[in-house]
């Protein structure tokens, strides 16, 4: 009799990765009509710029959808990258798991060898046609033009048609693909709003857009240099699995420990390597392939107790502050702005970095309210809510920092931008969305969020502040000369200066121009907490004489005095100075302070 | 020269999918320590019950987590299904993209031969140890223990050790692998909770787990019968893509075109068959490998136009309505509880089906509001908010079914249960943890929950109604008599019968007894808006005599006359009797009529 295990072994069966993804397209993002044109573009454009990029060329890149019926359209895209040479076109098209940049530890927008076949793959599962390639690598050679399909059952390539032809381009690539989609035009998921995205944080780069119905949108280059092209690294020390450093040893070119050490991880020196070797207790010159796992295990505890430099930046390409703060100031005019890139650091032995910016107030509105995703350039459309990134900064209590949350919402009135660069962007899936909880991630993610907050805590308690202290003085300012009045009517005595109280009871600078004839005394308080360096201007159509503290005269149109005075909390000085034209400023000129704290002069805006 | 394309051309590598896995191991789930012992404790216990349901034997199922030291688990799974023959064992365990269900058109929890792979490579990822497996097919046989690695550049099996043990069980396979994880008790999100879910929705199941700390759990079997086992079929012509059926075409062993859908598809026989042909304007005796692209087109096009039955539901295995109710009830023991099983649909040729249950109200307080997701009888655990059963309850407009419920967030005070059962679920990531958007499921879905909704509201308005007319009732009690009294004493007439005039006012039954010596009248008016067939009962020890209307006479240890009496809105009926013994209910007992519709009388409780 034939037992049960020996029936249902007859059904065991190797699985192609392309059948796997014919039947599972979901998982690449092909998940409904509207989506699948999104991811497409996104594959192709991918490609493109990082094609243009790895070859030092600032990329121009063309898209085209077109609309076939009701339900297929076709999307071209074309770049002037370096194109791809004819051997290998079929396997980057028609072939899934293949590809240049999963092997290399760089930053780079392609990671997994699946994007742009399995684009090819989605569109001949819906419309049955073949993808077209055309190539050229050379201005001195035709182009190659390909037609091919995946044969999914062996996850090959199957080539239709290959001829040479003449092409405008002197170098690039362009592929063609017909499919089953939906074009949407008016939201945030879209093909239109995807390619903004990305052009705003890839300033060198120009894309022109043409939609079915022949609108064209053209995204100018904005920067004329290519962003430093990451370069290739070594694993780093901090992270690396105990299977994966197995691995390491036994497939190592090292004859010895350490030479296996210095060869083949980032960050080790013969310094480092001796000392990781002492912590280990192992021998400096054990043959690398010969060593058991427990011996790997004290190497690993090694190098958890050793502080190693963080990785090369070079591998990574943030966007940058500077480059954050624009594109938040210009798409959103907030009334606070503020962005931070954060050092890399290693996660599985993957560097990473994490940058935010924050925007706050002004024309964002409490509807505009929205957090915007990149990973290595590209932005993040989709399964916002599964992604560690929203998490994150819905983890962050902003109430903290001064702004409305609600729960397991974002905070009321900001934008705030999130961009994770990586030798390895941890995505949730293959169609690369949302970004996996990976605890180092996290916290570098909530670190740059706090820092942000911090940040917009200072502005917005120095806006509370200012606005408190103005309320106060408006408040004093009306009652004192009141009550002064009043006071001096019962007392008999000269009035009081005013002015002065207010600004000693608030804790102001306080500046006064005294006129005795021609000669003006100026009075300086500082009626503040902290020391001041302060520096006072007149000006004067004639002659001036300074008589009291040490002043330089700048003449010109008229002339300048500027006295340089330091005053402590409490302090006062008394500056004195002769004329005989007509002084040009109303009252005295001050720098050192800010406008909330000074009170009788005014502030010089230089 | 040579072109930089050329140089590019060398970097160009096919990836192994399991070096692709190794690298993305966050895709498989297992971004974070704990959530890793999760997934591979899950991994096992879905392919013991597969292979038990598989078998046809009820599943006992053993698991075990031992604590190896602050940052390593061993994790072992047993049960008692059929074995694993072999010469398979070393590629079930040892090979990504390998298994028996992936092409079978059946619903099975795996579905698609990674998870257990993957398992025993994150572990040995990790750990730096191989996986240990025991497999028994047959009482008269030894079991086979054999300990592997899976070779990531191949993707395939490494065997470390084999030998013929004795074991236990008389059938069965067991998985123990030592693993980098964390074990937590208290949340959601633990083993714990996974396996009480699991337990819930296989009732048929038995799991006994043994806790670190030695703490034994049993989930019982509470049904002595496996679920009827799913029947694989072949694909249904609803939803296939252009792509699929030209592959289907070409590589069909039938003859003719007729031949080919009758062979190739579920629910279509003779008759539909010549009716898709005669729609696509196509000859019956084309050869399939001979049609063309647009031929083939035409063919896809005359399917859309033909109504095919539903594919057949014994393909797909729901939990069923009752079973929800009732783990809805014992769980969450909520006033309200409905639940819905809809008929099957399909999306791109895959039948799937949507069950819901919702539970409202009682003990589910506001802070235990939330979703329980299921697919394929899996509790999904991970990614609730990146899953398209959340944004489907999301999306429904729960106000108007009577709920509260703020933006983006779940309807108060209840839990919903949603179940998808499919042949291929639409995961978004190999970690099957959330479901895709696809429009198809989601408007199942969305029509169950809708369904729910409805059910609900009937039940919210029908209590708020007894609710108001209770209210209604009392306030006429209490201000009528009093009314009526002082009408009697001005007017000096006898007094109204007050209960009469609140059942007509509130439109309810009204029923009356009076006594005139030994002869009874009983008054039934029926004062709501729906003719109502009741039945009035009277009890007496001693002797009872019908005087009017017809009535049944029941002996015992005392009598009962029944009255059928059909009353249309506005009608009224007296009944007369005389007794000579004692009357020993109260009130007339009445039935045909619900409590909030009753004055007079009292509700029979049979």
């Amino acid at each position: 009799m034939k037992e049960v295990a020996e029936e249902l072994a007859k059904k065991q069966k190797e699985i192609s990765i392309a059948e796997f993804f014919e039947k599972n397209k979901h998982i690449l993002g092909y998940s409904n009509p509207s989506k699948a044109i999104i991811t497409c573009v996104r594959e192709a454009i991918d490609n493109s710029l990082d094609a243009c990029e790895e070859a030092g060329i600032l990329p121009d890149i063309f898209v085209k959808i077109d609309k076939i019926n009701s339900k297929f359209y076709r999307v071209t895209v074309e770049d002037n990258g370096p194109g791809i040479v004819e051997e290998q076109i079929p396997k980057v098209f028609g072939k899934l798991l293949y590809g240049s940049r999963f092997h290399a530890i760089r930053q780079s927008r392609g990671q997994q060898g699946i994007g742009i076949s399995a684009a090819v793959l989605y569109a001949q599962l819906t419309s049955g046609k073949p993808a077209k390639i055309i190539s050229k690598i050379s201005p001195e050679k035709k182009a190659i033009k390909i037609e091919l399909f995946i044969n999914t059952r062996k996850n090959e390539p199957e080539i239709v048609s290959r001829e040479e032809i003449d092409w405008y381009l002197s170098r690039g690539t362009r592929i063609e693909l017909e499919l089953a989609g939906n074009y949407v035009r008016e939201r945030k998921q879209s093909v239109y709003e995807y390619i903004r995205e990305t052009s705003v944080v890839n300033p060198h780069a120009k894309i022109t857009f043409v939609e079915p119905d022949g609108t064209i949108h053209e995204f100018p280059r904005v920067v004329e240099e290519l962003p430093k092209i990451p370069k290739e690294i070594k694993p780093h020390p901090h992270g690396i699995e105990l299977g994966l450093l197995m691995n390491m040893l036994k497939t190592t070119k090292a004859r010895d420990l350490k030479s296996f050490l210095k060869q083949e991880f980032v960050r080790i020196g013969e310094k480092t390597a001796k000392s990781v070797i002492e912590k280990a207790k192992l021998d400096a010159n054990l043959d690398p392939r010969s060593m058991s796992r427990e011996e790997a295990i004290s190497l690993l505890e090694a190098f958890m107790q050793t502080d190693f430099l963080p990785p090369p930046t070079d591998c990574l390409s943030p966007i940058g502050e500077r480059n954050i703060v624009k594109s938040l100031q210009e798409g959103f005019r907030p009334e606070f702005v503020y962005a931070i890139t954060r050092k890399p650091k290693v996660y599985s032995g993957h560097p990473f970095l994490v940058e935010v910016g924050i925007g706050y107030g002004g024309e964002i509105s409490e509807d505009k309210t929205s957090i915007l995703r990149y990973a290595n350039k590209i932005p993040l459309l989709y399964q916002q809510g599964g992604c560690a990134l929203t998490k994150a900064v819905m983890s962050v209590k902003w109430k903290n920092y001064g702004l409305q949350q609600s729960k397991d919402s974002l905070p009321n009135r900001t934008i705030i931008l999130v961009h994770i660069a990586s030798t390895n962007v941890p995505y949730t899936s293959e169609s690369k969305e949302a970004i996996a909880s990976v605890p180092e991630i996290m916290d570098e993610v909530k670190l740059a969020l706090q820092e942000c907050g911090r940040k917009l805590k200072e502005y917005l308690d120095k806006k509370e502040k200012i606005f408190k202290k103005k309320k106060k003085e408006d408040v004093l300012k009306r009652v004192l000369p009141l009550l002064a009045k009043k006071l001096s009517e019962i007392l008999e005595e000269e009035e009081v200066d005013c002015e002065m109280i207010v600004a000693k009871i608030v804790g102001n600078v306080y500046v006064k121009r005294v006129l005795e004839g021609e000669r003006v005394k100026i009075l300086v308080y500082n009626f503040t907490q902290s020391k001041k360096k302060l520096t006072i201007y007149e000006m004067c159509h004639g002659n001036l004489k300074v008589e009291k503290g040490e002043a330089k005269i700048r003449s010109g149109n008229y002339s300048t005095l500027m006295w340089e005075v330091v005053l402590t909390p409490g302090e006062f000085s008394e500056l004195v100075y002769t004329f005989d034209g007509k002084i040009v400023n109303k009252k005295p000129l001050v720098s050192g302070v800010g406008e909330e704290e000074l009170s009788g002069g005014e502030i010089l805006v230089s």
